[in-house]
């Protein structure tokens, strides 16, 4: 290892300069003026995997932006790990706000700033450089590697698990890697093994077939935004726990070792409280604010309207009232029977005086590696090595869709290897990229393969 | 009486004639094109007062429209009616949903069909008519009478309490009539003795200083819209009674006399049920669905708006909720009173997860005037001589602000003299007045100035 480390440390200064090249293509997925910009970054991206040596490269067509493909299939019996990352970028406006122009990369104090630096073209690079130094200086890597990296994944990855579906076999590998995500806090590396799931729903309620006048009429029918009121306020109780029969059924408990693996972390209530506005925060007491976001379940209204909502007063009793609502769903809670076990419970609570209709708008399902699993323990030492501090375990309290489809589809765990912080800008002016955390995590990911290649598999 | 019904019932040729032409006259307030118009229909409207022999017959000028007075004061120590109408209309869009043009007035199968043929142009003429019948055949009127005829109305009367307060000794009278609503059914002649108060709030709460993305930090907070929802749900159980402490201590309960002259309307639950496209009706089951909507105080929700409401799903939870509520408040509850004790209970309730602002917007106050007493049954007494029929004692469920206004300012009564039909169309296309009724409200307006002079004042 020691001569791939070296490389890695004294190459510095042309990972710089090729990764400006990557970034100074503008390649915005969401705007249909960049589709130039798309396929010359795509090709980039396949020939940057020639220039380290990866094999089989290829544009793979979908009905988006193609998908960039590279492998090196050299070491027979042991490990595949799968990497997923993407080329594609997020719009730059406002313009204005950026202090440097977004597609001209620039360093300041140790950060990269560019459109892509931290989401993803960063994080990606960060593998490319390591597996070129694996086969730069010993010819080799100690495990095999498919790298996908899609055009699409800002404008929601529409096309992506269509071609996971029908590249199932040519993707089979023992664990995906993705490093599109962030560590905790600046000094605090650290690796996340569990996400949550989500089932949205809209209920909307009609009372009458128009909004009727409430001098008029007020008192001879039920209004359907005091019973949608009514309705939602029935799904948790005061001290915020979701009142659904059967909602809790499946929740994995939080191990004690999880509660103090968080417990490690600087997580500072006060300042994220202040951070937020907020007048205090709040949820179950059983749970810190950390368990709450991430292991336990939620309940949220997303969005609510009904009747008259301009300046003034306006006297009409609504025809008709709606709320968006959903859930965070934890292993092993499953966005299908939730959503059975949801709906069931309002259709319980929802009066005759209205009819109700209830749409599933969206679910994914919660995903989670336990965290003592070899991958997750393999990744863990990489990240040691690199960062010379041993990681945090942590869960995230959001969705990554692509997780729960390599899961289903592949079978496989994944292993979310990110580099980025908490305040790197990745969709808002000034993006940027620690440039401490690219050189260390070059050296993680270097040491990844060594640790994933021990994996029993 | 002879010579003065002979006289009315001889000359409805010429009223309508005569009534065409005042309808011709485009006043439609809520349109600043339409400002030489509206000066033209208060010229109109002097001219008319001088031609029925109205004395003092004048343009009182306000910071908005004129108001046009017109009296009769030869009958000292009899009763002083203030009669109160309006010379403006609603505009008339949609214009191609109008069978007939809206100012050509045009009768078909014994309607007149005009802009402000109901609203009110045709219930102020139906008293000029009674009173020229009067003083031409006699000379005389048995009581005195002051008219005011505002051209505000349908743009909320905004300079007319400042009118009345400026004018208080001006028009000191007994009893006012206003002539500017309906009857219960057609064929049903009816007297409105009661009208509801409303207190208008919203009420905001506010969790964090922005949205946040409810996957990243559900849990951690309370949800504003759910907060609200929890909020709007303790102000009433579920069979509809209000939860606000102290809500129903001034409400006058309702009189047998009243139910049982309520009972006497030809009302039909199926119908009405159906007409408004409800599942079903609902209120506090010991009420009749007339009597709920009339003798009983309401808590409704007119608006609420929190968070993403367009098509799909997004993931947020709201920084901030608000809902517009109101309350029709009965006889003897008072809007500022109710007002505290909505507001003490709203910042009981509400958690300090969330900062909570209520705003009251709007309060007027309950009006009655017990159908028993004595301008109502002279009311009555001239109805049923005009129509051939006994009315109906009735209460309404909106409010009128003028009648607080008299009440508050001048002390005196009001009678609710309406003529209007329900489905007369008085703010949309086809408006008309049933001609019969127009006819036989002139008789009853000439039978009230005999009964009214009867009463002891």
């Amino acid at each position: 290892m020691n001569t791939v480390i070296d490389f890695l440390n004294t190459n510095r200064d042309r990972y710089l300069a090729e990764l400006k090249t990557w970034l100074a293509i503008p390649s915005v997925s969401a705007l249909p003026e960049h589709a130039a910009d798309m396929k010359r970054c795509a090709d980039w991206t396949a020939d940057e995997m020639r220039r380290i040596s990866l094999q089989n490269v290829r544009l793979i067509e979908t009905p988006g932006n193609p998908v960039v493909y590279g492998d090196w299939l050299g070491a027979p019996g042991a490990p595949t790990i799968l990497f997923y990352g993407h080329y594609d970028v997020q719009p730059v406006d406002p313009l204005d706000l950026w202090t440097s122009p977004p597609f001209e990369a620039t360093v300041r104090d140790g950060e990269l700033f560019a459109r892509g630096a931290a989401d993803d073209k960063g994080q990606v690079f960060m593998h490319f450089k390591a597996i070129e130094a694996h086969l730069k200086q010993t010819g080799r890597l100690p495990v095999n590697v498919k790298f996908i990296v899609e055009g699409e994944e800002e404008v929601g990855s529409a096309n992506l698990d269509n071609f996971i579906l029908s590249h199932k076999n040519e993707l089979a590998a023992n664990v995906v890697v993705i490093s599109d995500s962030g560590m905790f806090d600046k000094g605090v590396p650290s690796l996340c093994y569990g996400l949550r799931g989500l089932a949205y729903f809209q209920i909307d309620l009609r009372g009458t077939k128009s909004d009727l006048h409430s001098g008029s009429f007020g008192g001879a029918v039920a209004n359907p935004a005091f019973v949608l009121a009514q309705v939602i306020a029935q799904m948790k109780d005061k001290s915020g726990h979701i009142k659904i029969p059967g909602f809790y059924d499946d929740v994995r408990p939080l191990r004690e070792e999880e509660r103090a693996e968080f417990k490690r972390l600087p997580f500072l209530e006060t300042k994220y409280k202040q951070d937020l506005g907020a007048p205090r925060l709040f949820g179950e007491k059983e749970y810190s604010t950390l368990e709450r976001t991430w292991v336990r379940p939620t309940f949220e209204v997303n969005g609510m309207i009904s009747g008259f909502t301009g300046e003034g007063a306006k006297t009409v009793i609504p025809a008709v009232a709606s709320a968006k609502v959903s859930m965070r769903l934890v292993p092993d809670q499953d966005p299908q029977k939730i959503g059975d076990l949801f709906e069931a419970f309002v259709r319980k609570v929802t009066p005759p005086t209205v009819e109700l209709t209830i749409a599933r708008m969206h679910g994914g399902k919660p995903w989670m590696t336990e965290f003592d699993s070899p991958f997750i323990q393999a990744a863990g030492r990489a990240i040691e090595q690199g960062f010379g501090k041993r990681p945090v375990f942590t869960r995230e309290g959001g969705s990554i869709p692509v997780v729960s489809t390599f899961q289903e589809v592949l079978g496989i765990p994944t292993v979310l290897f990110g580099i980025g912080l908490p305040d790197e800008n990745s969709h808002a002016p000034n993006e940027h990229l620690d440039l401490g955390n690219f050189f260390s995590g070059t050296i993680a990911s270097a040491f990844l393969y060594q640790e994933i290649a021990s994996v029993t598999v």
